[in-house]
C-alpha cells in the first residue's frame, strides 16, 4: 500500500548527550526506501520508565518492557515496525528476547539492559533472520547527527507519512539539559493509549521515581488524550531513557519541576503530531472541554466528541454541524446541566442555553475548510474540570487504507 | 441528497385490529416522493408503553412522550420526519405540543391522547404550518391496509433506503393477537439507543405495568443491542401501542410470555433491518459473545467490536483480520483470559489459545464477500454472560453521506 510521505511539521531536534540512534531497512517492509529497523543507544547506563497500553490483549514486548521498568542500567532500545508481534503466544515472547540479546550483543552490553518495540501486524511470527540481520545493520549505521535520528524515528513509522520528532533544552544551573522524543502513530489511535510508541530520550540525570512519576503524568494529559479512531492497540508504548551525560546530582526541585515541563511540552506535540497525521486525516481536531466536575469527566466528554464518526465526518465536510456535537456530549456518560452547554467552533458561539443561536454558517465552514486544526470548544458547567484533546477527522481515505490494509 | 431506495428485505405485515395508518409528503423533505409526516391511530383506547433515548440532550418529543408513558387512553402518535425538533429550547417543546393538538383536532380525541416523534436535522425550528397541513392531509389519507403502513413507515425514513415492518401473530385460546412493528435507522445509531424510531402496535390487551416491563425488556435485547456508528441519539423513542381489539381479559400466564417472545422477535428483527440499511453498509456485522461473567460484561465486549472503525473496515474489506477483532475484545474494559478467547468468523476458526491458528484466509474473506451478513463469534470464558449484538461495515459511503449531510 503505497502511502504518500508528508514534510516535517515541527524543527528537527538533535540527540541529547551521550545518544545515538540508527535505522534501516532490513526487509520486514516491502519498500527498500521505507525503514524497519532502529536502534536508540546510550554510551552509559540510563534510568527508563514506561507506559504501556491498558489492551488486556498485548504483544509480547509489552509484556517484556514492562516487567523490567522503571529501572536503571539500560543502554538501548531496540525497535521494529511492519509486525506487532502480538498474539504470538509463547514463541512471540522467545523472538522479543532474542531481539534484545541480538541487538546487547551488537553493542556489547547485557541482553538486560535492552528494552523492545514492536509495531505493524497482529499475529504474525516475526521473520527474524531478517530481523536479526537488521539489528545488526543498524548498530553498524549509529550516529549522534540529526540524519541518524531522523531514520530511527522512519523506522518506527507503520502507516504514518512522516516521523515524528519534537525536542527542548533547558539550562539547570550550569548544566544544558536536552528533552528529545520521537513517536509513531497512524491509526488503532485511542485514548489509554493511542496504537503508537514514544521514545523520549534524555541527558538529565533522574531518579527512577521520579522519572516513573513525571512520564505517567506527561502521558495521562497528552498521549491518552489523543483518539484517531478509537481502538486502543495491542502495542502502546512510551519509553523514557534518561542516561545522565549532563552530569551532576539527580534533578530535584525546580530543575525537576521545569524538565516535567519539558517533558509535558514535548509529549504534547508528539500526541498533537499523531493526531494531525492520522489515517487519512485532513483535519487535526482541537477538542477543549471546561467547567466540568472533575478532569476525568472533562475527558469522558472530550472522548465522546472525539470518537464520534458524526462529528468526525463533519469536520471532513467542514459543516458546522453543532448537533452532532452537543449530543456527542449528552451521551458521554457524565452528568451535566445540558441546559448550561456552550459550544464555540473555531471561536464561533453555536449553541448556548439549550437552544440554537444565529451565526455566520458561511463563514464558520470556510473558517474549517481553511484551517488544518478546528477547535471545538465546550463548556459544560462551572466546574474546575478541564482537558485538551486531540482527534482527527474521519475520511473516505481512512476506509480505503483500512479496508486493505491486510490483504 | 439523493439516496437510492432498496427493497424490502422482510414480508409486509398487517395493521392489527383496531389500527390505521397513512403517511404523506408534507414539505420537509425536498423530494415529493419521500413521505415526511405519518399518522398511526387506534380506534379505541389504547395501554403505550415508552422507552427513550438516555442522551442528557434530548428533543422535545422525548421529553414530551416520556411524561406520559407509561398509561393508558392513547388513540394516536403522530411522526415527522426531517426535522428532530432537538436543541429548539421552549419553542421546540410549544411546536411538538402543537403537533399533538393538531393531531387531536383532526382525529376528534383530546391532545392528551397523542404521543409525538421527530427524527431528522438536529437544532432547527419545525416549518410549522407546513407540518401542521401535512397532519391534516394525513388524517385523510387513514388506511388499514398494508400500503397504507408501508407509507406510515415511509414517512419515518431520512436516510433509511428502505422502510422496516415487521409482524407475528399467534393465539391466545379463541383470540388471535396480531404485533406488528415499524421502525427507522440509518445512522447517528448507537446503544442506548440507537438513532431510530420504533413503534409497535397490538391488538392485544395489555395491562400498563406489563406493556412497559415486556417493551422494557425487548428493547434491552435488540434496539440497545445494535450500533451504525455508536452516536446515541437525542430522539430515539420505542412507543408500543396496545389497543384490546383482539378482545377479553389482558393477557396473562402463558399467553402473556408468548406475546413477550413475538415483541422480541419483532423488535429483534427491526433491529437488524437497522444495522444492515445502516449509512453506505454492504454488511451487517452479527456479534455473538458468550462466556462472559455476565450479560453487561458480554454486551460491552460486543460494543467495542462493533464500534471500532478497524473492525467495520476489515468487514467492508473482505478481511478476516482477527488482530483488530481480539484487540477490540481486549480493551472493552471487561476482565477475561486473553488466552481463553476464542474467535470464529463464518464459522472457521481464526484464533484461540492467545496464538494465531492456521486457516484459509482466502475462503474466509470469500465468505465474507459473498455474505451480507458476518458472524463474529466470541468465546471469552466459561461464564453464562452472552449477547447478540448487531452493527455494519464502515464504507467510504459512510463518510461521503455524513460529511455532506447538512450543507
Amino acid at each position: 500500500m503505497p502511502i504518500a510521505e508528508t514534510p516535517l511539521q515541527l524543527p528537527v531536534p538533535n540527540l541529547p548527550a551521550g545518544f545515538r540512534a540508527a535505522g534501516v531497512h532490513a526487509g520486514l517492509k516491502r519498500n527498500p526506501t521505507r525503514e524497519d529497523v532502529s536502534l536508540f543507544v546510550s554510551t552509559q547506563p540510563a534510568t527508563a520508565a514506561g507506559v504501556y497500553t491498558t489492551n488486556l490483549v498485548h504483544a509480547a514486548p509489552v509484556a517484556f518492557d514492562r516487567a523490567r521498568t522503571p529501572g536503571e542500567g539500560f543502554r538501548a532500545i531496540v525497535v521494529n515496525s511492519g509486525n506487532a508481534n502480538a498474539c504470538t503466544g509463547e514463541r512471540g515472547m522467545a523472538d522479543t528476547e532474542a531481539m534484545a540479546a541480538a541487538a546487547a550483543e551488537q553493542l556489547g552490553v547485557l541482553p538486560t539492559e535492552v528494552l523492545v518495540l514492536s509495531t505493524g501486524i497482529i499475529g504474525e511470527f516475526l521473520p527474524m533472520p531478517t530481523l536479526l540481520a537488521g539489528i545488526g545493520e543498524a548498530a553498524a549505521a549509529l550516529g549522534d547527527d540529526q540524519a541518524a535520528l531522523i531514520a530511527a524515528a522512519r523506522g518506527m513509522m507503520t502507516t504514518d507519512t512522516r516521523p515524528k520528532l519534537f525536542g527542548r533544552t533547558f539550562s539547570a544551573g550550569d548544566r544544558t539539559i536536552s528533552v528529545t522524543g520521537v513517536a509513531k502513530g497512524a491509526a488503532m489511535v485511542g485514548p489509554r493509549m493511542a496504537t503508537m510508541l514514544g521514545i523520549v530520550m534524555t541527558d538529565a540525570p533522574l531518579a527512577v521515581a521520579d522519572a516513573q512519576r513525571l512520564l505517567a503524568a506527561a502521558c495521562e494529559e497528552t498521549f491518552n488524550c489523543v483518539s484517531v479512531d478509537g481502538h486502543t492497540s495491542t502495542n502502546d508504548t512510551v519509553l523514557l531513557l534518561a542516561n545522565a551525560a549532563a552530569g551532576g546530582e539527580c534533578l530535584s526541585g525546580p530543575d525537576l519541576e521545569e524538565f516535567g515541563r519539558l517533558l509535558h511540552e514535548t509529549c504534547q506535540m508528539l500526541a498533537r503530531e499523531i493526531a494531525d497525521d492520522g489515517e487519512g486525516a485532513t483535519h487535526v481536531i482541537r477538542i477543549e472541554v471546561s467547567g466540568a466536575g472533575s478532569r476525568d469527566e472533562a475527558r469522558q466528554i472530550a472522548r465522546a466528541v472525539a470518537d464520534s464518526p458524526l462529528v468526525k465526518t463533519a469536520v471532513h465536510g467542514a459543516d458546522p454541524n453543532w448537533g452532532r456535537i452537543v449530543s456527542a456530549a449528552g451521551y458521554a456518560g457524565v452528568a451535566f446541566e445540558a441546559e448550561r452547554l456552550t459550544l464555540h467552533v473555531n471561536g464561533t458561539l453555536l449553541f448556548t442555553a439549550g437552544a440554537p443561536v444565529t451565526f455566520d454558517a458561511t463563514a464558520v465552514s470556510a473558517s474549517i475548510r481553511e484551517n488544518r486544526e478546528t477547535e471545538i470548544r465546550l463548556e459544560v458547567g462551572d466546574g474546575q474540570g478541564a482537558v485538551r484533546f486531540y482527534s482527527s477527522d474521519l475520511t473516505a481515505e481512512y476506509v480505503h487504507l483500512n479496508a486493505d490494509y491486510h490483504t
